[in-house]
């Protein structure tokens, strides 16, 4: 009962890697928007595995239908029906690993609590699930952009012990984040990167990393104390993220060893209004976006599933040894790009409606007169 | 719109810093659980200023009333009612500062928001919000304690740039923790920490810091993939916590330097069953618990109103010092112990109840038969 | 867990007959509108028992605090704490009833759901639970007619086997329903329902009836499809008030005697647009409001509390005769018209935010640049 | 924002009478019950259109698909997709009526909404959107059946100004609905109501109806005081189902008549337990339930669709006759039985995992005991 987010733009996600289909519901998209499957389909292919040699060799088209909402080529303000088919299935990659339960993967646990589990693949656990994000996550996003002109670009900033330099300051372009493969837009490092998560492949292993993600041009206002303030939602959307083990906004754990003094993002004048000098607080304060850009770092482990023996129990406390079949990635981050995106496009737009719900004009404007 | 938290177990939360109260509902509480006012102070003590040199000297009783749901000294099952009164209010210390928003506070933010905000202190942003919070956390923690054993712990691993030795191996209790007023148990920087502080508070400056929380005996199972995963809502509830800028679980950052063959956690026979033989996932995989201890960590920035004078502007963009008044924390992250701990004990205790609703006896046991 | 609701504009109630006080959490009240107590007591004061014959002889002064969420008159967005105190409790009164459930009452569902229940009156289903609804309804309320001149009016319209005339297409007013004790505005047959009620007190008994209410003023588009349609949500709402049994909107029961053509409601042109010649369609239709008055009947049950002996068995099984202690009344639906009012307020509250997150201006227009 | 229901069993619905399919995602379903198409394909079947000369010949085979959530014919506990396709899409019956709104119909309210609405038949307020309910509800129901035998019939007990007998107190059976196309099981009225439902299609005309439904079997204390009573959130689920006009429950508006000495309902002993010796409350009694069955009461309205010609206007405030095409019911509450038992299984359902999440075994049970 948990594959629902959002309070007035909201997403229903289904479907686990080796059903017949994986998708979404998005219900709450303001009608009137200009939409086709074309919008959405760009995301679903930065997303889609089996194009880089540093990926999963699964191969799926991941085309996307839209089932409903959509008429003419306009949102209707109705439920928005999302559709990929999972193609190529391979079960027969998994009969082991239905009896021993990969170490730091999801197969302990789901058993642990559903007393069942997808014989294959990783079930609701799998990558795959992203598919439902990042195709309603396009909705929002162009929501967005239409209306405020937001623009949201991730990328990645480390790969195992491979740290980009900080380019959080620059306006970059998910064009420039895509030059590479690995998706990591700082040219002096990304050949290393490259050749790191290659050199991890060929010797059965894997790496982690870190995704860094700018939003731009949010307007002041959006976020809902206390419990949904941005950076709180904007974490438990990224700790939902598959392999995430961390979070940080604006300065994060280095803030927190800085004086008070030093760390202040003092008010200044700027083109168009208040701003702040620096922006150590990641475009949030008080849990309430501040017009600043929204800067967050969010780190993923290396993948569980490699194909180096590993010694480990199974489901019935036996030792074994188990060396993983199937089609794995050897690093997640470059792939996690447009699912940081959509996430924070998710995260963001329903801000932007709650905030809407909010906003009224004073009694006796033209505006406010609605009968 | 977002003062509520929880699925199964809800809380509402509501008060401002110089209002006449604040507090919470607990809506969702199991009933026949015995409880009073008792179990309820004693975080909201540990949570409460005035009581050291290091925090700030605003003073409070903080006591509790229940105002419903418990009747002869046992839960009904109906909403229960919590209520703390503000006394020590000072709204006059507040009177430069509605016309200049601190910098890195909630000021400027609440402002472009609302287009109103409380004329003192911090209102809804202020620390005082989290009363509500750990009220309704220390029912949860009962239950929790009560029904399976959960232990919760928290204390300070480091402050500014002095860190504690990693202690999330040993079984902490709350009183060791609260040997010292910093409330990190590591004897050998306990004394530097306090030092720092005081220093930071007569310099007029302040510090952050980092806690760290540990749960243990929390049952297989708990979490709710996709988006309430157990880290994705413990990271939602750690983010909404005033002043923080960061969370990890298990391995967090570091964990994303390291290469899958390191960092898997292989599973083992324990006494009780199947464990980890380290615990890299900090008790979580796929989202779900796993039975290992959950290790967390939360960065806290230093806080945002310092008694340095400051180089900012006003509402209306004109340049100005401001010297802030009132009283405030010069580090927030010893009193930030138990509001962690509470918060913890919220996302899990939804987890184990909506674990409860989705766990069904075999049609036909004896206790499948209702009706 | 079902004390909640809304969604934009929210809701918590708590409090049982016989604790400290009853409130609510008010979340998402739009800020900036004026508000005091007096807006909220007036309707509290409607709802007030003791203050005539026919009513329950319990004497309550039902005063309303606000705790948090106003500063200097003006809602800050922030939740809003409602409390009343409870004052006039005998708890001795209902010593034999704790052993043997009051027939039609909720004494035997509660012991069943829950294995507790309040040892004194109704508990949760008391109605003076529904304090809260009242005083969180006067704030909607408010809002609704300050941002949109929305008026809504409820008043008896059978009591027992007396039915008025049907007032539907006056615009009635609250001083007009309030012009005598039994709340109904028709002169012709308030004076036989007042002595029903009182007929049926002496005797021992109690009376049902039924509630008529009508929202008008009511923009077009309001209401959400599909399980929030506007009846929906309305009858949810009804149907949640203590001792309700039925709910109709427009032609109700009897329009589905109807023949299409002679039940569907023509548009014609009116002063302000278009508009319907007839309105059984009770001013929604497909679930979203059409401009039109919106017209429903509540049914009330009569009171299942009554002092005339009743054969039944107790919670062992026994056989006993019970006669019901305690001040009731003998017939709810005159105290039953502010409660339907401020239920149908909430209703129509969520409706407007909700519909406000929805509506964008175009892009480009001078509204829709927000940064 | 409005298509999903249920808190623990959560439903999302998606799809208008005209786009490429229709459907559901069910979050929150138990793992490990049996679960084929077979088990949903059957309530398709009775909702289905086409079937009989009495409904609309739009001529639909909706066959079901599960898309995700069910691995080798048995349930994950992960969400449940599900998907029907439309096939018999006839666009260009509807040009004129996109230019004329029909009376009573969602067409204006719709447009005054969106400011867009779907080009052809009721969109999203078209009749196919219960498809997406009805097979949500056949998961839900086998949940119910299996677990707790619980069994949920439904029947026209109304058409026009024809009433069948009273029929609650009958243990029927879906197969004895069935044995009439007006699922009237009352032999002395079917007949004459088919025939009344033929003569109104031929007149060009419409005719509305009751529906009757009993659960049986329900295990006292399911329900949630206060806004989710048991019969409230039932109000709202029926009155969310297109055409509803009224809901009644146990003696609904009937009861409203009746003294309190006559209408309470006496506990006595029963094979099995505490019962009550009349059922006036129907099954309910503070928004919870008693064990007894739960009997309710459902009107619709005449179908707003006629062929006779009506005087009307049009967007533009034209006066205008229009005669509509298109293929349409003359009476939907036999195809509506089926809607009505799917509706009160989602609401039984949720409320049977809410109460399963409260209820806790006693600490120290060996139950209690997780780790």
């Amino acid at each position: 009962m948990s594959s629902v987010f959002g309070e007035c733009f909201k997403v229903a996600t289904f479907g686990e890697s080796h059903c017949p289909g994986v998708g979404a519901v998005v219900d709450g998209c303001p009608p009137g928007m200009e939409l086709s499957e074309t919008d959405i389909q760009a995301q679903l292919d930065r997303r889609r595995p089996g194009r880089h040699a540093i990926s999963t060799p699964r191969t799926e088209q991941d085309t996307v239908e839209i089932l409903s909402g959509v008429e003419n080529g306009r949102t209707l303000g109705t439920p928005i029906g999302l559709l990929v088919r999972n193609r190529d299935h391979r079960p027969a990659d998994y009969d082991e690993m239905s009896r021993i339960p990969r170490p730091s993967h999801a197969d302990y646990a789901y058993q642990m609590k559903y007393g069942i589990r997808a014989a294959s693949g990783g079930g609701r656990s799998s990558a795959r699930e992203t598919i439902g994000r990042v195709a309603a996550g396009a909705i929002a996003e162009k929501f967005l952009r239409v209306q405020f002109g937001v623009d949201i670009v991730a990328w990645v900033s480390s790969v195992g012990v491979l740290d980009a330099a900080d380019l959080t300051g620059l306006p970059l372009t998910r064009e420039e984040v895509d030059r590479t493969d690995v998706r990591c837009p700082d040219d002096g490092i990304a050949d290393a990167m490259r050749e790191a998560i290659l050199e991890a492949r060929n010797a059965g292993d894997s790496l982690g990393g870190v995704v860094t993600c700018v939003c731009r041009h949010v307007p002041a206002g959006w976020g809902e104390p206390v419990f949904d303030k941005a950076e709180a939602r904007l974490a438990q959307a990224m700790l939902s993220v598959p392999a995430t083990k961390g979070f940080e906004i604006g300065s994060g754990f280095a803030g927190s060893r800085q004086r008070g003094s030093a760390h202040n993002d003092m008010f200044v004048m700027k083109e168009g209004g208040i701003g702040t000098a620096t922006n150590r607080s990641g475009g949030i304060q008080g849990g309430i976006t501040n017009g600043e850009p929204i800067v967050f770092r969010v780190a993923f482990k290396p993948p569980a599933t490699i194909s180096l023996p590993q010694k480990t129990v199974d489901f019935d406390g036996q030792e074994r040894e188990l060396t993983a079949k199937g089609r794995h990635d050897p690093c997640v981050v470059n792939r996690a790009v447009p699912i940081v995106e959509s996430m924070a496009a998710l995260v963001l737009v329903d801000f932007a409606l709650r905030q809407r719900a909010r906003e009224w004009p004073a009694p006796g404007s033209p505006e406010a007169s609605a009968d």
